[in-house]
């Protein structure tokens, strides 16, 4: 592949052109679903996740070999406003628990069996205070989103992405705020464990970060760049290669639905080949998602990020092509249909 | 086990001298979900069911290996008034695929990892047909239950029950309508598909049941066996069986947990561990889990029984109690605690 990711507009340009679904292959999974020993559409959800995911496949009968999870860290500015309950060296500490199995994410990687990835973007530069002006320069989120570009492995059959960095429901709040409106309180949550007076200056701080950068013609592309952080436009780039390469792609939380969200804006149907792994505690991720059209597969009360509620429902994507292209028709079976 | 299970007194007064959760093993599992490198709260979900795994295994620290799934199957003189769609051949040709890998429990089985059995009870011998009397007399019932806490193994670390037998959502809405009260409409649902003047009928036969088996002295065994079914009470002796053996169940669906309720009626808090693993589209399974106190795991729509939703919430729990036991803690990772 020998797209240019050197500029926005550039990019931009790559989003005109992406992939479709194949609806004969969409098709042909809808029939089969029709002939499996089963009530018609008594798996719920696990059908229309089958259907979706033979049609971005382009096959009538796969199965989940490969799916893999990108997780990627980046550092925030915006930080020195106060606005984590955590210090900002946690991201970096966090790269190391990923890189030596004991974050969530390597249990949850290895119970659905998924490979996993860990991508630190430039953790000793922090992105631009949000809230004085842009997070990056245009070389800066090209060089993030073409990290994310190249992390996609073209033999995955499904990928996850998640994120690390302390300030980042910020960011994604801000995010939110440009893209979709509304005020800075509702897309403002308690990230990692902010409360009370702080939680309100969050908001405020979200607010402000939205005011410095408003006059820069916020569109999807710019918001990421101005109101974004590197792990976020990485995200972003990860989930465009993937529809280039026809790998469905399982949306984790508020950061990553607020990154992926910047595609759509910029390119409507730009993340027909996502779902939505779960809903978050983050109270502005039910309302991205809603804006986005996207059902949530899972809903566990989970707002840790790093991928993990999605990598929790690569099971369910599984578990449906599982029954979907294992299971025996009622033909075969010798069962009587309905 | 020598147990007596030769009358309903008898399993009565077993479920009198149930086995409690470990607070000891709870305690030390709740601490350890604080010491561990994530936000406090932030699995969600997954940290409140690891805690109440622990508790019921005894152990702080356990991995789920095991897992066992049973299927049971049932005829019922009920479909002789045309409640269902299916006709009630259809289960005995279901055992045949479950026996031959090709339903929808068995993928699922394999995807998640766990162990399969199937009891197909006197399929030759449908109940009595419960709109004129008792489903069952006190020795089919209590065959049927001890069928059910035989199969349980003691090696299992988690157990799924499941159910196949065509007229069965009627056999449950009755359970329910006797239990709980309310209107037959209320509980009766599609089942494996009837609609319109069909599914009036069936609200319609369900309330004839519960009026022709009123002067049994309805509690929660004598539901069982006046308007349950053999798969029913299987599933009941099962989910027993395993609190007996400190083995923590999930339940599946409408028929699972109209089973699981007469339990918990006879005596209160006998389904203290047991989690519901979904809810499915039957409506009266939402009203049943309300009553039970049960906040399903999953909401995905489907409807099939075979133990389904519980399977794929298998990948839920394993996945809790992967992050439970193997994630590092904030001091062993190096990470700043928040």
């Amino acid at each position: 592949m020998h797209q240019d990711l050197t500029s926005l507009t550039a990019f931009s340009q790559l989003l005109l052109d992406l992939p479709g679904e194949d609806p004969a292959a969409r098709a042909a999974a809808e029939a089969r679903e029709a002939e499996l020993t089963k009530p018609p559409g008594s798996l719920g959800r696990l059908e229309t996740l089958a259907a979706w995911y033979c049609g971005w496949r382009g096959v009538s009968r796969p199965v989940i070999q490969s799916p893999q999870i990108i997780v990627f860290a980046g550092n925030h500015g915006v930080t020195a406003q106060g606005v984590s309950a955590f210090p900002a060296d946690v991201t970096a500490q966090m790269v190391g628990n990923f890189q030596n199995g004991g974050a969530a994410i390597n249990q949850l990687a290895r119970t659905v069996g998924a490979k996993m990835d860990v991508h630190a973007l430039a953790l000793d530069r922090p992105t631009a205070d949000i809230t004085t002006g842009p997070a990056m320069s245009e070389q800066e989120v090209c060089e993030a989103l073409k990290t994310g570009w190249q992390a996609v492995e073209s033999t995955s059959d499904l990928v996850v992405v998640g994120e690390m960095g302390i300030g980042n429901t910020t960011s994604a709040a801000a995010i939110a705020l440009a893209l979709f409106g509304g005020t800075s309180a509702e897309w403002t949550g308690r990230g990692t464990g902010v409360e009370g007076g702080a939680l309100t200056h969050k908001a405020a701080v979200v607010a402000r970060a939205v005011e410095a950068n408003i006059s820069n013609n916020i569109n999807g592309l710019e918001a990421l760049r101005c109101l974004g952080g590197r792990e976020l436009a990485a995200m972003a780039g990860a989930v465009a290669r993937a529809r280039m390469l026809r790998i469905p792609v399982i949306l984790d939380g508020f950061i990553c639905t607020a990154a992926a969200a910047c595609l759509e804006v910029a390119q409507p149907g730009a993340l027909d080949h996502a779902v939505a792994g779960h809903v978050s505690s983050e109270p502005g991720h039910d309302k991205l998602l809603k804006n986005l059209g996207k059902e949530p597969i899972l809903s566990l009360g989970m707002r840790l990020g790093e991928g993990s509620g999605a990598a929790l429902a690569i099971s369910v994507l599984k578990a449906a092509l599982a029954c979907h292209s294992g299971m025996a028709t009622f033909a075969e079976a010798g069962v009587a249909g309905g």
